[in-house]
């Protein structure tokens, strides 16, 4: 069978990738006194008094809403809610499998900003957390941050911050291979979507100081009189401060980091010959790659990362979000913030130990078994320290409880 | 440990009592290629170009919502949205236990018809049909109507028509005990709420003429210049049509048939023996009824029914709406209407064979392991009939496939 044909079959037989499951099955009258009426009464009037009871009683504290309207699913694009639903299965599915995470898909009839905010906000009581995903830019960014702003649960939107915690992992480690530093880099991104504008803002949290974004039309500076909208006049205030003008061809010159959400081809070989000596490519445009890796290679790059399988250093969001949310959740965390993305890097960088580092494997494999038991614990941790957390967990305690949850096999 | 401590103790060392399943868990790179990236993407292309392949691929075709706005929950009234979620999660497991329908808890934080309204219709996509549960009277009435008109899934509140249905099947059976017939009793139904008003017009579809229905005001009559609302506006239309004025003392004289949805000590001996010989009382006042069985025996009632578990013709939706969303869901009808209520009520009825009837056996026991499947195929079947199935599927297999799906013990 093709892939095609393969997939097809699995989604048919099994309709679909997601059930509900019974903690507690009711088989007879007995089970039935206790989970419905007249027993399920007392944690009723237990959480009526004392809302935070909610989450020693309920589902709520281990649920995830994995939220889409459908407008930019993988690579397809605006494909609607009925047709993103196959993905938000798979990711809840993930998050299950990967760190014991329970989440349930919430494709909505909606492209609408407002209400695609007032939706999540009333079903904040039923969820522990909210995973937005596939939602196009530039919506992407306002609901995420009014929902921030409007609920006391985290709120993540993965295409942005996902990519940018293991596209940052990755430079950790191969700025080592490199001999360079942070704060000295030149780094051009290309692509001013959700996930670029996330990792350059996730770069400055670590010290980058010199970064171009460049868009269809060029690298942004402040006051380009084309091709603006809100997020791009943001992104001007705090990258090209030189206000360079000019092509991706123009402005990746000298640069020592490429990084690449944009589209197959962007990235020719002489670009990258015109980079600074012992450059660093991550070409994450799928499934073709801005350039692919033996060129970019052949083109004097020392370390290449992508988003696919079939390459060294795949750029695979599944090493953060299933972590994030077991140590945010396990901590009864009121939001994800910055610290958390940052010790999130920090868990995924320090798997690739001195001895193995080389510039074929400056991030871990995604079925590498201790990384969503390190996230975990180092979000938990982080969280604790930078007071959202509402409880306090060893970490530790988080690391061995992800492990015991998580049934992947280790590769 | 009293029911309390065992109660609140299952509920916490579960945390909840439902959990997301992966049917197809993802172990490794295979496992991730198929189920999500970059397998997952054939489902989704498949499904744009025909929206209805949603029922092939995903989990939609087998998801109900349990929807809530936490009004009116149990006997414990407005205690909010997260308070509901027990209730709501135990009504998952009881869809799942009793015929395998998959059910997701949303719990609303809002009691604005309109939110809820359109929000379960932003859901839509997710869902193959809504159950509303424990939502105040008169919300409940126009957001049910407003979103079976709204929506092409099948909406159900089983307050109302749950509590219906089983209380129909009941008195079907009454009545071949005392030898009465539907077109020549006299009911009286005490309480306007939810479930009174979907009895008294699930009687009028089973041919019952007469009935009188009182609130705490005593008896409803077109015309009442105290105490009336849209609803009982309307019920005042094709009930007491002679207009009788009076306190429920008054107008249960010569009754055949008392319907308590009221609260406990309603009915009296003194009223029980004002009415008809070989009169039937249902009283489901919970947790404590309108009268106690043995008081209604002694004042001369032929056949008594409660809503408890510890006297004999308990009341229980648990033997309606399992099997009618599995009859529903397995047609992918688009609503729940009135033929295939009364397919469920004979479903149900029918169970009691002529041998076994007595006045302590008119409804089977909630564990009776036939009654799912049996609802399930009748819904169906009805559901064909009536031209709002969308698919067509052999009766005797949905029984087949409920019996195998449901994990209950035959008391």
């Amino acid at each position: 069978m093709s892939l095609r044909e393969e997939a097809l079959h699995i989604h048919r037989i099994n309709k679909g990738k997601l059930e509900s499951k019974s903690k507690i099955p009711v088989r007879n009258a007995k089970d039935l006194s206790l989970a419905y009426s007249p027993g399920v009464a007392e944690p009723c009037k237990d959480i009526h008094e004392d809302k935070d009871k909610v989450y020693e009683y309920t589902m709520k504290g281990n649920m995830v809403a994995v939220v889409s309207d459908g407008t930019a699913v993988l690579g397809l694009g605006n494909i609607g809610p009925e047709a993103a639903l196959p993905v938000m299965e798979g990711k809840a599915v993930l998050f299950k499998s990967f760190a014991g995470v329970d989440a349930f898909p919430i494709c909505l009839n909606t492209t609408d900003v407002d209400k695609i905010v007032e939706t999540v906000k009333l079903l904040e009581p039923t969820f522990g957390g909210v995973n937005l995903e596939d939602i196009a830019a530039p919506a992407c960014f306002e609901v995420e941050e009014r929902l921030k702003k409007e609920t006391d649960i985290p709120i993540f939107h993965d295409d942005q911050h996902g990519t940018a915690i293991v596209t940052v992992a990755g430079l950790v480690n191969a700025l080592k291979i490199v001999g360079k530093e942070m704060s000295s880099i030149r780094v051009v991104a290309n692509g001013a979507g959700a996930a670029g504008i996330a990792i350059i803002k996730l770069l400055r949290s670590y010290g980058v100081r010199d970064i171009i974004m460049c868009d269809t039309k060029g690298a942004i500076f402040e006051g380009r009189p084309y091709g603006m909208n809100g997020m791009k006049d943001e992104v001007a205030k705090y990258t090209n401060s030189e206000r360079i003008e000019g092509s991706l061809a123009d402005v990746v010159k000298g640069a020592d980091v490429f990084i690449g959400v944009s589209a197959a081809g962007a990235l020719t070989k002489e670009m990258v010959q015109s980079m600074n000596e012992k450059s660093i490519i991550f070409a994450m445009a799928n499934p073709t790659p801005e350039i692919m890796p033996e060129e970019a290679k052949e083109a004097g790059a020392a370390v290449i990362g992508t988003g696919r399988s079939d390459f060294p250093n795949q750029v695979n969001n599944v090493l953060a979000f299933p972590g994030i949310f077991r140590g945010a959740l396990d901590v009864r965390a009121t939001q994800i913030n910055e610290e958390m993305k940052v010790a999130a890097v920090e868990a995924i960088a320090s798997l690739v130990s001195e001895d193995e580092l080389n510039a074929d494997y400056v991030i871990p494999a995604p079925f590498d078994a201790r990384v969503a038991p390190a996230v975990a614990a180092g979000v938990a941790k982080a969280a604790m320290e930078t007071g959202v957390a509402r409880i306090k967990v060893d970490p530790k305690e988080v690391a061995e409880k992800t492990k015991q949850l998580s049934i992947i096999d280790a590769e």
